[in-house]
């Protein structure tokens, strides 16, 4: 189950500690020109090394081994590799017989009978950089068909940025070391999130991603609706414990006649007067903006004292994980939730037969 | 995609004004005994008529046509249909040209180029009786080995219900004709249903559902997460926005320190000294009570007055969608969130290979 | 496993003497007139009754219960619904404790710890009627873009047909009782028949199916070609032992200048100059007749005496398989074997975008 | 379409003349110990460089990027990568417009619009090592279970190896150069390929392939059947062209009672008497030997002249395919066959629960 997609299928593999990690796109249309600056790019928007950020140093250079001549796919599976470059696992060896609180350690050992203990093996967040550079992929075939998405910070430790206007939230995002569309709110968050690292603590948050330019259509009822298929796309990304589509929790609250929205006609095209559905009709995307919301948990690991149990001794103890870690994960998993959604939009497309196998404009042989 | 399920497999059929509905389960373990007035009560939490609730009168009787011989499955496809016995689609011939706001009829008709306006057709939440009878199936499978899923109303318009103890919360929501626990709040809420009944409009809410005795190492990382996979099943169930697992949105204004769930040994044992992770660690089960909820929006089908287009004549209109329509679906609802929580489980429990193909303990003959 | 297909999937359900069998048709595109003279058509093909077929006496009326408004498709799945009407189970009561060689009886019994006695359950070759009904709607698909199947008889208990003609040979099948297409083997192999008849033996042999009007770029490459899956499909059908594409197992005796298909150009086009690939090149299709053949082995219900085991008391016992049964299966598999292989063809061609998700040429709402 | 499985999935990747090719298995079980001393072993057998095949010098040598932890897996997905040693696509440029007879060039360039002329791409027989390397670790795990896999050249060129005992052919097949089993055959198939070499073109052959021990019951009615699964495997192979299961072919002219595989008790168990259908009953597993055969065309690659066309040009040529091909393909392609039918029968045992998740033998930590 290391495969997304139903068409446009990504298979990711690699351990944290590991020689390499990657993906395997399979299903890409052929004749696709690869912007391999654009995935460099959006795998700097995730790497590590940012103040609030995994002191690890990874190029995180995207190499693909396959699918591709002369910079144009050929139709057949893309390998992309990631070699994993500052590997250390020793902080990790004194950690080795107990379950870090919060993370994957138990329960993988209780699943698979062994785990990785070398960084948190394949449950490390470090997986979803394959998700981003298979995403940029998945993005630029969107470009294509005037498709864009994208995603911002909605709230950290509890702070809520104010968004009045979409277009320039996406500018001042853009600009914001922590993706934050509200300079105020981001000096209170980096505030925050100081505060937490001198704590040894740790932060969550929301984010929200927006899909502009979406054709109606997309979503294959019932077991394959859009509001689904994002919300199983989203919430597998490490450390999301929720998710919400339109108004989401809040429309619980609203009447129908809140919460429905009105259609009227405008030069001539049918449009809602409000987007209260996030873009999601009966499970199908209705043209306008898809709306989906993330609740990030606070990263696991913290230096603060934690009780634990070590296995091996079968004894309680009481950790602290020291060694590299994200006080704030939540502004390095905007493009990851971002890579989720484009992978979605583009196999709901692909599956909806609106995007050829082919992207070529080839003079084809008479036959 | 009208198959939900890897190994479990269920494909429900049918339109909600056809002759009839239902589905096939495949994959279904053999030498289980079927326990029909089981499937007969599970029906009767789900089917129309209560006071708060469609005035549709549907026997809602399954009917099993394969898949079974003296009662006890065969390991073949089980075939259940679910006859439409009172079937009216006279009110819906005056909307038919219309597009009715908060429904799935612009959405179907942009993705099908035609649709069914009898009823919602396939988007109506009648289809989702086949998913009851369906997941009815897989809590007996469930049963066997000793895990059961109760679910209840958290909340609705805007009421919320109290709860403290989690065994008296579930038998006090039995009792209660819209599955609340809280005595109190049910009042209210009753009021509050039959004011919006009263103005013609509708009201939303939020559900709870607890799996409990879950055995840990549920779940296919990357990719078939646990979480990931209950999220689909809960998002995809008509009218819900939004899903969150344990603590869910809550956790994102959370520290580390208090969001990670602390372990140590009891009598011999690993336990979790809380539950915020809601029972799921790295997408994968922790032995603790898994804990999901849904928000319901208001049903869209509202007297009051509503401005839409009829795309025949293309002209603005407004409507008011009369019928025979539930002004809150919330507690008809929960035992369809409860049945996709169930289908999750026994397909994730024979993944792991907790289930045998074969129930039955024959004796083998020698070989 | 009882779903066959990627994009349009069929899932056939039921027993051989239990209430009905059936399937329901996922995927199929919208907008789609239903021909339900031509399903009756088909269903005739197969259904039992001949003189040298089973006496059950079953009309295989099929009743569709969902997915069509006004005998157009919407998109939505498809149930199909045959009841069995003329079910006797008296004969199989004694033999109900013995596995009949040749008959999975065994197989099932190891598989699922218990079987379905009545008539061979879903082992049965009934269950093969409702892959002719999906056949007939995926027929119906092909046929509007031009393609057309021909199954006929080959060979019959090692009695040859020649065929030089295929247009002829279609013809003449058409007019056989038996779809054999040479005249004068007809008649040997009616003789043959009816000796094998009157010893209480029976007969199998090969049939051959022809695909018209193919596209090129059918396949999937590298685990979905055509070729592939074709041969998973045929080699499915009960009593299958072998299948072959174009030369087949004789190509394995040629030389590469004698095997390979030459091109040159005519009338401007591309074209091959022989067909022994069969329509098919590195596993996708080339335009060119797709041909398959497979072999039948004889029909393992005998009234020969034949030794086996009553694994209730543990001996050796001979049995004589009394009861309704088809001397010779081959002619009534002529068209399941060509439902399958329309199965496929509309699976790959909506897989390769040439099918749209709606048949509809509808007039658009403008948007 | 690039993954082979429905749980111990294998994603193969990669073209001839690229960088690199591999695979990606998802679904292994956790802690088996990887023997990488067999999985050269295997590489060996199907790697270029004799006298009867490609002159291409690659070293075949299989790395494992993740997956494994101190040489055992992990049960996370297995990357192997088998570096391009010895490209040389010179050769291909002059034939670059032009499509080979007998190659899948014309069918690629139909179905991608564009197509890899380096030694044709995807669709070279080079991919196959992905699969041996595959397979080499479903072999593994299959002998945990005493599961053996054998398969050898049954003819080549028409020359038919006599085969009576078939540990002895086993045997003899080792030590063959051509994996023949039969000396005498062997002298003249060598001879025949070296005529075949001198003459500028080529041969093609059969192949049969043994499975020993394995269980009965594997195998998903009715379309995961093992026959149908087995067929879809091994007619994927490039240059397959036939398939057959037990006496396949020669079935169809037996009579019913000569066809039937009778049973009686011996030393108490359950036996067949005969095994016409080659281990397959009702698309199950009987318990008896596997045994599949596989027609495998010519190579297509010859020097001799062919007529096809250039299609940039648009006008008839004729070409002489020169560089380093096959003359027969045939001993090569067995271990290929081998390798296709361990990953059908390892993916049959975990569907049917028959292989854990993890084969640790772990002490569990008490919870």
């Amino acid at each position: 189950m290391n495969t997304f997609g139903h068409v446009f299928r990504v298979t990711t593999w690699g351990e944290s500690h590991g020689p390499a990690i990657g993906c395997v796109i399979d299903g890409c249309p052929a004749g696709l020109k690869i912007d391999e600056e654009f995935i460099r790019r959006e795998m700097e928007r995730r790497r590590p090394g940012k103040w609030f950020a995994s002191k690890r140093v990874e190029t995180d250079r995207v190499e693909i081994l396959s699918g591709i001549l002369d910079g144009c796919t050929l139709g057949t599976p893309i390998l992309m590799l990631i070699k994993n470059v500052d590997v250390d696992s020793k902080p990790y060896l004194k950690l080795r017989d107990v379950f870090r609180p919060g993370h994957a350690d138990y329960t993988y050992w209780k699943k698979f009978g062994l785990r990785d203990w070398r960084g948190g093996g394949r449950a490390s967040g470090r997986e979803t950089a394959a998700r981003v550079a298979a995403g940029a992929i998945a993005k630029q075939i969107l470009g294509i068909f005037g498709i864009s998405i994208f995603g911002y910070v909605r709230e950290i430790g509890g702070i809520k940025c104010e968004v009045d206007d979409l277009e320039l939230a996406m500018r001042l995002a853009k600009e914001s070391e922590i993706s934050c569309p509200d300079k105020e709110a981001e000096e209170k968050i980096v505030e925050r999130i100081k505060e937490a690292m001198d704590e040894g603590d740790s932060l969550g948050g929301i984010i929200e991603v927006v899909a502009k330019n979406v054709p109606p259509g997309l979503g294959e009822p019932v077991f394959g609706k859009i509001d689904a298929y994002l919300a199983y796309a989203v919430m597998g990304i490490p450390a999301i414990k929720g998710v919400e589509i339109g108004r989401g929790f809040e429309s619980a609250r609203l009447k129908g006649s809140e919460s429905n929205d009105q259609m009227s006609l405008r030069s001539g095209k049918i449009r809602f007067l409000s987007n209260n559905s996030g873009g999601v009709l009966g499970g199908i995307s209705n043209g306008e903006e898809i709306i989906i919301r993330a609740a990030v948990k606070p990263t696991p690991s913290i230096s603060k004292k934690q009780r634990t149990v070590n296995y091996k001794e079968m004894k309680d103890v009481e950790i602290s994980v020291t060694g590299r870690h994200d006080p704030c994960i939540v502004p390095r998993a905007v493009p990851v939730v971002e890579a989720m959604v484009a992978l979605v939009l583009v196999d709901l497309m692909m599956m909806q037969g609106l995007i050829p196998r082919s992207l070529t404009n080839h003079l084809q042989p008479e036959t």
